[in-house]
């Protein structure tokens, strides 16, 4: 059985799959992609019990047949082939693989690999790119901790009006809310590490969208995929989001991203990496105080509301992933010197942050 | 007192010296960098106690006096400053730094630290990117484990009429001639980690040398340094040179190269990586053998010598670098099956590398 088909997909398509199966597991079949010929299509397919992947390459046979092999090494093997064109040709015990003047056998492994399965019909759609833009956006407010449980994941809440995104760790809080109808209802969790996957995946065109058995199916691109849920019970987070603000400045975004990244060289990373942020007249004092001395620096904002200044603290880390996702001009909402703070963008009112300020040291 | 220097200048310094200052030590001067203003320059200095390094940066100010910092600390600080133009004033028991619209007080550490001293002439010279070439070129060839001992430095052969450069792990030799006078004499081994650190401090212009006291002294750009020199009796390695050859081929080296990496994806690399060589009628077949399976890749070569063929052994690590450094067409040169190959560059006759074949498996 021999099928061609260009080096560039194949090799793509087996990064994607090699990324996802793990390279050593005690359950060694998890380790294989499975590849059938089918309908003129070569399926490659793999899984890590999260998130199962398939992609399809059209290919200029009509030929059948299921085979297995590692999948670390058949990537290897395609990313460095010197020709455009690879012709796979499946023999017994072997798979032979031919690119420009590269010749190499690689062993079949004699497994019986379930075959994944995907939804016959996708229920709704939503442009890929945004899709990824809403889950990129939050990423970075998601728990580490093991027993932070649900706030491991990212929620994601479908609806005919809109698509949102909420991520948070109980400290900080990250929102994107997009207003396109995805076809779907239902408000999900999925695990950070298959939403990384999910954004790479999710290139141009449309992601189709299915909800069913506890698992989110998404087709793009190649790609089919099930990504399984979190359970457990997300967080009212639209209750601790505050409303009424003591003061509220807008600046440049990089100017004080800039500012906050200068001072915290200085900030103590065994206090919660601590920097100040007073506002008064017009202006934001940022400092931070450590064990090697003290810096600070000052940047015009433009200040309102109904204090005159204000005087909070936050972790430079968490300040400065709120603010990284904005571009052009951000807008700082004070709620008060221990209750949360708001982030939002002025050119996208689809982003909001939350960070809540340290305590007074 | 007050002095007002370049932002990028500084940093660019600070960054050589905290490269080879330890971040941790048992002894904590040794983390530190010493400031010294003197003669109208700024002279940072800090040790290794294998390298000493000392620049010197023109300042504005006649004033003179010496203090010590945390050098990484005090690196990150300038690093991250926003100006062109830092203005350091040092007071009491701070030094202040104030760029832009930045000032930070970072403590100065009271601590007494030795002055670092340099030849005050240099015997002779070196354009430094050549220099540079030269350590590089073999560089790669140097042993890693600790109990090879002088094999883990780079042996410099300095004279009247050239300098060499040599590294060697016992299984592979690479060797860079280059024939101009450095008005010094003397044949030194430099440790592996000083010349990484003596390579990226080499960029243009001479590079001034000296050899006194178990050390080189080399001033180049901005800096001084003192790199203290391997006590050991290097191998004659002249001796262990092949000259008389059974097969030569000579082939675009990045063909070679690219077939070597490609079929050494199926290396194995428990038996020590080996690729196999088979040269006849004037085509070299590359093949590689392992737990998942067989390569192989022919490139058409030119051949001499007294032999119709002949079937070699690698470790392929070991022969892609010998490779790496050749551009354009490389000559190999065969002396037997067993017996080291050669490899040049046709373009760069300054550049030799010897790889010793493995065993028939």
């Amino acid at each position: 059985m021999i099928a061609h088909l260009p080096k560039k997909k194949l090799a793509d398509v087996l990064s994607s799959i090699e990324r996802i199966v793990p390279n050593r597991n005690s359950n060694p079949n998890l380790t294989l992609v499975r590849l059938e010929l089918k309908d003129g299509h070569l399926y490659l397919s793999g899984s890590n019990l999260e998130i199962d992947l398939q992609a399809a390459i059209a290919v200029d046979t009509s030929d059948t047949g299921i085979w297995a092999l590692p999948a670390q090494v058949f990537s290897q093997v395609v990313r460095a082939l010197p020709g455009e064109l690879v012709e796979l040709s499946f023999e017994a015990t072997e798979l032979e693989i031919k690119s420009g003047s590269y010749d190499t056998k690689l062993q079949l492994i004699d497994a019986e690999l379930p075959e994944l399965t995907f939804p016959d019909a996708f229920a709704g759609a939503f442009d890929a790119k945004k899709f990824a833009r809403g889950l990129e956006h939050v990423r970075y407010a998601t728990a580490v901790a093991e027993y932070q449980a649900i706030f491991r994941g990212v929620r994601v809440e479908f609806s005919d009006r809109a698509l949102r995104t909420i991520a948070t760790d109980g400290f900080r809080l990250a929102y994107y809310h997009q207003e396109e109808p995805s076809g779907i209802d239902g408000a999900i969790v999925l695990p950070a590490r298959s939403v990384d996957e999910l954004v790479k995946l999710l290139e141009s065109g449309e992601a189709s969208l299915s909800l069913a058995d506890n698992r989110l199916s998404v087709a793009t691109g190649p790609y089919k995929l099930n990504v399984n849920l979190m359970e457990g019970n997300f967080p009212d987070y639209q209750r601790v989001i505050p409303s009424e603000f003591l003061v509220t400045i807008t600046c440049d975004v990089k100017k004080l991203l800039d500012s906050v990244q200068r001072v915290a060289v200085m900030a103590d990373r065994t206090a919660n990496n601590r920097v100040d942020i007073f506002i008064a007249d017009g202006a934001a004092q940022v400092t931070a105080e450590g064990t090697y001395g003290r810096a600070q620096e000052a940047i015009e904002v433009m200040q309102e509301g109904s204090e005159s200044e204000i005087a909070v603290a936050y972790n430079a880390d968490y300040l400065m992933n709120a603010l990284k996702p904005v571009q052009g001009d951000v807008k700082l909402s004070f709620s008060g010197v221990t209750s949360p703070s708001l982030m939002t963008s002025v050119q996208d009112p689809s982003y909001l942050a939350m960070v809540v300020p340290l305590r007074a040291g």
